[in-house]
């Protein structure tokens, strides 16, 4: 029954701090095994780093288009089942692409694409395909985001009234003010980064703990974004005003010169009976609020909290848990979608989030080029 | 030179719970005796509630006419130096206006006015009399506001490139929810309570505190408001995106539907060297963020403060100050002013500080019934 | 009805921190009026103190001696009907005999006397005059040690099980360590300070709060005490063992040499059904845990909270309540008891406390002197 | 030079706990290959739980003594040079000792096992066989207790002149006022627990960490300690007061009966020259105290930490650590000890660091049975 799933990995080598992350999440519930993959461009280093995870270099590839070839020859039970893409942002489409015409699953890491369209695509083939593919919003996978998500769903808040939500980091900031050093920063380079910087890579993330947790679409928004030099064209904060198809508005507040901030997720909901606050630096507290009574303060292996949440505790109420444990939530729920075990869609982000966070960068891009104006998303 | 300040009050009478702020704040440093006043507009309950606070009746009054009238025929030594207006908003503005013309100096709650036209006049005639002229943002009172404010001016933080404020209260939202409520609370009266609901009410605070902690002036400002039900004219919840002249940008989010938040003022600024952040119900914290040192959390009364930080406590590090000790120093400093001693301008919000807000609610206003566009703010 | 008691202070003037705090909290609910006293010995300096304060000369006195004479002689309406002994320590109780036996109320800072022996006597003379006599231990004044001793008290907790209580400050560290300054600190002087520093400053503190909140006895203790050095022959640092008449077994931790520490005040009493924490650096939250519920914060104001705790709240919930709001509850209650008032006697530690506390000091020092053996408390 | 160390587990099958933090942490750095193991007592049930972890069924043995003798055949390279022992207290000693005999390290779960005499044994097999022995006091693992660890050796806080220390949970709360439930609890009974139940399952672990923070050793100790019920043997609640060969003092407080505590760990540790405080539940934040500055909070991955610290940290600041990276860092400085690379005594508990521990359990039931006496530790 528990053979293990066969797992590839393409990127995530030398010093990637990714990679530490995917696979300690892989190993974590015992339900995989990596068997090789593409960690590194150059072969030789790829070698190296495979030896260093203890792999025989029989299964390391010199590149994602001879993985694919090599490991689709194998039989069934040998070959890699599922592949963590992990590399650069411009490479995920035609990975992820190639991966699921040959019948990958797929796990990806955020943002899914560098285009909308692309993202569009990708969600064609795998529905075609019909292909498990996990979007790592790794964030999702606290069991107390998933308990608010199902307190949410359960109506425990009632009919959610305001949204306020935020992605607050400041590593920008040693950069920015330095002329030489914002003209060589990748990340600030649209050539290799894409069209946005503060919201792809941080700004998708609060986007996509929005609707999760509150089981709505962001019907439009307005956004600010500030590249605070004129010879940077990305930007490195935005402020978003969003609303639901309901009366709910909100915002979104992501940055990267948030001075001496480190990872500063923080998420508030406000519902007609109550309200729900989380946020990721201190992951193991929610705090219910409500009209009337205390301030409440759940936390994770209690009996009081959902089946989802407990599912991603392994141990009592008192041993804290960390961002290793979020991915691994993710992994294990991506196993039971592999091996079609019943699972709860909010066990991992799939395709259709990427989707959306692709809709959300463009469309906030959008509205801010046009002077900040409001920009609905696709239903 | 002791001779304490003779303070009238208008309002404040019966359970106000406004009243017992003023006159604590009154007597916290000693510098203040309350002479009289009209704390209710039913003369009997006057007289009685003049009682209860130890007061002889003479010098209770029917009405601030007759308060004005009397007490101008008094001597210097006897007469009130300076009134405090706690009546409701509407009242503010003809009170405040025959007090100055008749030399009284004034301390007014927030806001100044229910307009920006009459905020300008009160200014104009203020300026004229050279009259002290205090509104009441309570919350710059605390000593760690003021050291937040030094620290801010003194460049600790360097330019700022970033700002997020937020005024969260959930109180209404047992109310908003149901028709005969909502129609019959006198906040959501527009008859009664003015333009505005939310902005005039705590929104103004968030822009006042915004505008005394950055020492800079908001710009322009974009507004998304929400009166969750159609038949609701008065704003609950606003939005608003903010800019200043450098290139900083920012958000001022208030709510009174933010479901079980009690009094939840928070105030981030970040710079170009570091940050700072404070929050109101935990006043006795300030956060000073850096990009590679240790979080600092400074604390009142410690010889690292600031003089006019150390000015505004009374106990050594480790006794808590309450809100009490924030309007107990601004009322401190309105008494230095009065008495022609030295003070800094940052001891109490002045008359220009309640023009602002004025203008910041008539703009946040127009930007939104304009459909969410940018208004700037008068120079 | 509502002429306000005539209050006479004795000690604070100059800049005395705790004069402050009794003159802030005898008016913040407009009970008291003072009218004079003796606020330095040097009587030129009492004067000008006195003017700072407003008052005028004529019952400011030479000595408390005097005062008692010269007031003893007014008729009732005039006459000072309580007195506040803000004075060193060893003066206590002298002033407090003579006020008491010549028909004054009194209310006294702590520790009530240097003895034991004295308490007892004041005790003797307090109930054959029926006087209403408090001691200021000033943090049972808070809303939330009002409501968490009205929890337990009602049996929300159960039988209590185990009590950990703390009292911990630094001050003495900067001190400590240097000969000449600590041979010079009166507080290390057996002659001025009486025969325990940390733990009559302190640590009696903590010992009220323990008695207060449980509702039960001490019935026994082991003390270790540390001078930290040879030449210092008073206590600095104290952890005591305790024991109550059922199975409860406790600890009280006070010291003085605790690095860092300001006025770190905690008290955890766990119980079959449940506990609560509170601790005085953020005293506006009650943590009420239980076996399989969320953690509950209680904040002040709510109605949640029994009348005790909510007769001690003036503003909403979520403004900040302070040191002196916790005093200024102490002396409402006082208010009420000398004007004939029903009152709960959780409003104000009387002099039942003060001797117990004297009794807890003398037990913890012959416990220490005796190699550290449990002694027991009278009953 | 990357081979991964082979490594056996006995105990950990089923639903352990125990079993899944030591297989997360032996996977974390890619150090460790599992290859089989006794993870239960009936085979049948073993073999299937080592399919579930993917693992074939040829070095699943019956019991230890055949795991010792058939892996003893294999040649180096293949044979388990490691064995983590998470078998019941009472199997730790002779596993332990037939697996130090027979030449393989050992990491061995706390208590070492249940007598010092038995401790002191294996101590002097170890140190004959020059093998590496890890007790895995997980808590030390994290990297804020490495900072903590290290700043107090660098001489940070000066000299330690009070340490406070406590190990707080509830868990027992619903057990023991239930006469049937206390009866037929196995931590409970002597039989199968051994002499102590709160001391030997968590009051050793806050006494490791005392020790090992400071640097110093535990010179006595006297405690009082409370099973709550008559018909209970065992020791629920323990207050320990302790003293050290400086002049320093202290408590260490554990208890199983403090009602809804989850795993509350705290120590502080005060100094002549400022202040650590660290608590598990929060692990992620260290917090230094001086007589003069602002409280510092530090954070894990930050360059200002000490090289052992960043050690333990995968991901950039702001990416929450929780236990399993406690156990991970561990089981990473075991790994370098076995294979002969340099290491910090502080990367992980070792044999002696158990045989403390036994001595401290010994000495507290000794101590309580003697009337709460001063009882000395072997030196």
């Amino acid at each position: 029954m528990s053979r293990k799933i066969k797992l590839g990995i393409l990127g995530g080598g030398g010093d990637s701090l990714i990679g530490v992350l995917h696979r300690v999440a892989a190993n974590m519930f015992d339900k995989y095994e990596i068997v090789g993959g593409v960690f590194n461009p150059n072969f030789k280093e790829n070698i190296e780093f495979a030896k260093t995870l203890g792999l025989n270099s029989s299964r390391i590839y010199e590149d994602y288009e001879s993985l694919i070839e090599e490991e689709s020859k194998l039989n069934s039970s040998e070959k890699m089942q599922v592949i963590s893409v992990l590399t650069p942002n411009f490479l995920h489409y035609p990975m992820a692409k190639k991966l699921l015409e040959n019948n990958f699953h797929v796990i990806c890491e955020k943002p899914l694409t560098t285009t909308y369209k692309e993202a569009i695509e990708l969600q064609q083939i795998q529905k075609e395909k019909n292909a498990v593919f996990a979007v790592t919003h790794t964030y999702t996978g606290y069991p107390m985001v998933r308990q608010m998500t199902k307190m949410i769903s359960d109506g425990i808040i009632g009919d959610i009234q305001k949204v306020d939500a935020q992605y607050l980091q400041g590593w920008l900031n040693p950069i920015i003010h330095d002329k030489n050093k914002r003209s060589s920063t990748w990340r600030l380079d649209p050539e290799k980064s894409g069209s946005s910087c503060c919201l792809g890579d941080i700004g998708t993330h609060a986007f996509n703990m929005v609707e999760l947790v509150t089981g709505m679409k962001v019907d439009k928004l307005l956004a600010d974004l500030n590249t605070l030099y004129e010879d940077n064209q990305m930007d490195v904060d935005a402020n978003i005003l969003i609303r639901f198809s309901n009366n709910a508005k909100g915002t979104i507040r992501s940055s990267q010169i948030a001075t001496g901030e480190e990872n500063n997720i923080r998420i508030n909901v406000y519902g007609s009976k109550g309200a729900l606050k989380w946020e990721q630096e201190n992951p193991n507290y929610l705090y219910q609020l409500s009209d009337d009574r205390p301030l409440q303060v759940l936390k994770p292996g209690h009996s009081y909290n959902s089946k989802i949440s407990l599912d991603g505790t392994k141990l009592p109420p008192g041993h804290p848990e960390g961002i290793f444990d979020a991915m691994g939530n993710i992994y294990k729920g991506v196993a039971r979608a592999i091996n079609n075990e019943t699972y709860d869609k909010a066990e991992f982000p799939a395709i259709e989030d990427g989707v959306r966070g692709m809709d959300f960068i463009e469309k906030a891009l959008d509205s801010n080029s046009k002077g900040n104006v409001w920009v609905e998303l696709n239903k």
